[in-house]
């Protein structure tokens, strides 16, 4: 199974490709990409949507995957925030579907227990287990690619868990 | 001039595209199309994202506008409603980049105050409004494609005036 994290951000937004192989009797996680997309300055707004849009794009194009995780919004944000957030998550949604590609969200809080193991871990938490699981040299930077790839991570977790549940019926 | 107005929601968005004919003293203004896009409760919400985004940019294809006009968003919603608005706004403003098409944004009582006179106008007035100043027999329903023509009309009034004070210089 090949996951697509998307960690949506107003200025940085992060993603990671991860595999999952169940060959084994552990399933091995490997990253096979990640990277951030920053907006240029210079843009206007509905370009660097585009360029959000464009990058997200050729990324799923390249990798394929099987399906897109991403981060379920934080409202505690205001509403300011949100619209600004939110037009950045409507394009890589968007990118998504253009691609026939199903979209599953996670909450924050599950995210973190997925991966650290409990729901109130730290950024450095967070990008230290994420280059822990998938055997990373060097810590994922900056902190949205380590979301990015934590979310993925969490839906390979999930969708583990759902299949042991089935087996076990 | 031709000026595509989009109304975002997070049910229906609305689109009209306005030409305004400047050959006569008093510039007249045409109503070349307008619609309704109505997100499929069937859909998933990337689906949906994808649908708007693939309408509109089948209408800004067919109407080649010269600019884009919609509306700056109203804070005085919740942070989970402007979310939601924002996905919808995020693909509107990138199918308009798609297009190089550069977009004008306009506070809501700018555009009432463009189009009725005053900026507390209600959603009939403003129907009544751009039916008459667009010469259109029957009131645009519903009222999403009226907020959409009155975007597109308050660039022109905007547009206009610019271009009388630089020649008043």
């Amino acid at each position: 199974m090949r996951v697509f994290g998307i960690d949506c951000g107003t200025e940085i937004t992060g993603f990671g490709v991860v595999d999952s192989d169940d060959t084994g009797r552990v399933p091995r996680l490997v990253c096979k990409a990640m990277g951030a997309i920053r907006m240029k300055k210079a843009l206007t707004t509905a370009e660097r949507l585009l360029q959000v849009f464009q990058e997200l794009d050729a990324q799923l194009a390249r990798w394929n995957p099987d399906a897109v995780a991403i981060e379920e919004v934080f409202y505690s944000v205001n509403a300011k925030s949100a619209l600004k957030l939110g037009q950045v998550r409507g394009v890589a949604l968007m990118a998504a579907a253009s691609h026939g590609i199903l979209v599953a969200e996670y909450a924050p809080l599950k995210i973190k227990s997925s991966v650290v193991g409990y729901g109130l871990a730290k950024k450095e938490q967070m990008q230290f287990m994420v280059a822990r699981l998938l055997e990373l040299t060097e810590l994922p930077e900056p902190a949205d690619v380590a979301d990015a790839l934590a979310v993925a991570i969490c839906h390979i977790h999930t969708a583990q868990t759902i299949a042991a549940q089935e087996v076990g019926r």
